[in-house]
């Protein structure tokens, strides 16, 4: 045995460390999460309307009648045959043999990025998108480029035909098609169409997240990029918006030549076995009670949509803007050019005691649009607390335009 | 809109789909899972031990007395404090602010390969190891620096003192202290010490996987290197073994200004939210029912270990040699040289009804050992299912050495 050197305790982490943080959402989660706070800041459903009783009998059940229930076990078939169906109700016709089941959407969307990215290449993305999918990308450090958004119909397809005419090749365009988060925005039936053909026609994958399209509150309903752009199309589901996400349930239809790939990612992730709760789900599939579970939450969260859009015709400063979301969870609002989300965040939670997401936790990128933006969700808050909320945050910003315009007195 | 190319749908995943592949003991899965064989392949616990009611109950009250239990949340801070107490349980002494919950063990080696290991680096780790690590490191390419292991007193620290003295510094060295797998060796208390040292001295982390440290089957009870390289431990728990696979829940404990990073990959992986799998664990526990449960995981395992090594002794050929395994699920058989294990799996599966899983599963490295080597798993089988088993393969191996003794007389 060799003489040893002096204790030296310091090692190296990889260099990601260096370079990749949480997310800003996940920051301001105990800032939003307070108690006592109207939270208009995260993306959560509503408690009250948890099919409680239904989960509850589905545990019972499959522990007294499925001993395999509690053992290693492969994929939940029953499950995928079931996700077959409500995929058939979204306009995607696929099989069984594509679907491949995740620990939720966002274990979903980071098997497609390790999939498909590589270091340093490049994706298409919308200059607003969900800070989970920022995260995943951020490992590989890709060159995003970055596509606008317009506030009724969505991403700018003649950006993202511009950047595929001119010789890119991206590893994916990434996108929310319908219930845009953060934007509200459900994409228009043309650009859907000249979005799949694009991707057709370069060989592009798009990564398509839909957790909010069985959230509809339109008499339209569109069909997902996945219905039209098969053959490119990586499309990421969820059963936590629609269901309960403690149960960290979702799923991915891909290409069936692709599964293997993500049989082995999987497989070094968590070893890619069943958990308990794809059994519980798919229980509760297999009583047919989601076609009711499902119109109850979207009679109440258009509810609460309508009643969020009035009270903020009444109480919002002019020339604020907003969407009208017709899928999801979320309403986009753009304040006017004086108002700073960021800065209003800690007076709105100290003084007015409620929460928001302030646009610029969706960007890399700081813009006017980042600065004066910010995400109200209305599927968490009850009536009540969405009207008074809004109406704080009025009187909030109201009170900003007056400084505003003392400060302009002043120059 | 300038004008699009033919339809090219081709586009490249990621270059890793051209060096990983599922592991071994995937592909093998389905055929040792075959029904009506008596299955030694895989790591299962007995099925009918599974503590179902008491499952049952906590899915009940959980559900019931905690709202929260099927929203976003994040990670159980009861969880934690029990397995605070349960490290005490294995001599480790550390704080709930160490502690990391996972969606299994595989995530907590996942996670902790993630980061402490970058692509080209070296790393440590012994001749025989469980495929689901060889397989997350296999992404990153590394030179695995091999030490073999004597079937006594496990992983030889002299080899490891040679690499670390002679300027290697690898990224971890990994190893399973307690019920070995596949090896059902535990590390002499010598190695530990020496190991622990050797750690500590050169700054080296120690990934150590303990899912079966409370699977103890003898009165000597040794603490993991957990309990003595504190400054340099990574230590990876689980509930799979003492509790249920399916609920994938397990834990990780760490050097505590580690944390953050953890909870940036798991952010990306899967959102790091409390999954209800969570909230039931932890109300189990609280129940107080868990050291009742294990005495009596230990008396059973213990009893088919017995069954085992007696009816190995009655039926394999001579010169044949195994392990006595303290702790975990494996007893590690070394038949004579003229057996290959890899071969003779065929026949064990459709002639004599038995799986095994042969020593090639473990190894990159072929070798007389990996060739002639195979793991027998004791928790699953019965004890009659044991005792035939057994006697078949004891058949099987008879009569290779008979025709080998044949074509000894031809030549």
């Amino acid at each position: 045995m060799t003489s040893i050197p002096e204790l030296a305790t310091a090692f190296r982490p990889a260099s990601w460390t260096g370079y990749v943080s949480r997310s800003l959402l996940q920051d301001l989660l105990p800032k939003v999460g307070q108690p006592g706070i109207v939270s208009f800041g995260l993306g959560l459903p509503a408690p009250e309307l948890f099919p409680v009783a239904e989960f509850s009998a589905a545990c019972a059940d499959v522990l007294e009648r499925n001993p395999k229930s509690l053992q290693y076990g492969p994929p939940s078939a029953a499950l995928k045959s079931h996700i077959v169906l409500l995929m058939a109700d979204r306009g995607v016709d696929c099989n069984e043999r594509q679907v491949f089941l995740t620990h939720g959407a966002q274990q979903g969307v980071h098997l497609l990025v390790e999939l498909l990215l590589e270091r340093n290449r490049q994706i298409i993305a919308e200059e607003f998108c969900y800070p989970g999918f920022q995260q995943i990308v951020s490992f590989f450090q890709p060159e995003i480029l970055s596509v606008s958004s317009d506030l009724h119909t969505g991403m700018d397809i003649d950006k993202v035909d511009w950047y595929l005419s001119h010789g890119t090749r991206p590893a994916f365009i990434y996108t929310i098609a319908d219930g845009h988060n953060p934007l509200g925005i459900s994409l228009s039936t043309e650009k859907r169409e000249r979005l799949a053909s694009l991707s057709l026609s370069y060989g592009v994958p798009l990564l398509e997240e839909d957790p909010y399209g069985h959230l509809n509150y339109s008499t339209k309903h569109l069909h997902p990029l996945a219905a039209q752009a098969k053959e490119t199309s990586f499309y990421v589901g969820s059963f936590s918006k629609v269901l309960a996400p403690s149960m960290r349930v979702g799923w991915v239809v891909v290409p069936e030549n692709l599964i293997p790939y993500l049989a082995i990612l999987k497989e070094s992730s968590d070893l890619d076995m069943a958990p308990f709760s794809q059994y519980v789900v798919a229980h509760m599939l297999d009583t047919g009670f989601l076609p009711e579970h499902l119109h109850r939450l979207r009679s109440e969260y258009r509810r609460r949509r309508d009643v969020m859009l009035e009270a903020l015709r009444t109480y919002f400063p002019p020339g604020t803007r907003w969407t009208v979301p017709d899928s999801g969870l979320y309403v986009w609002v753009q304040l006017p050019h004086y108002c700073d989300t960021m800065n209003t965040l800690n007076a709105a939670l100290n003084k007015y005691r409620v929460a928001y997401m302030p646009g610029q936790a969706f960007t890399t990128r700081m813009s006017l649009a980042a600065r004066c933006g910010m995400r109200l969700n209305f599927s968490y808050p009850t009536i009540e607390q969405i009207v008074t909320g809004i109406r704080s945050l009025g009187e909030l910003f109201g009170s900003v335009s007056a400084h505003s315009a003392e400060d302009h007195t002043h120059l």
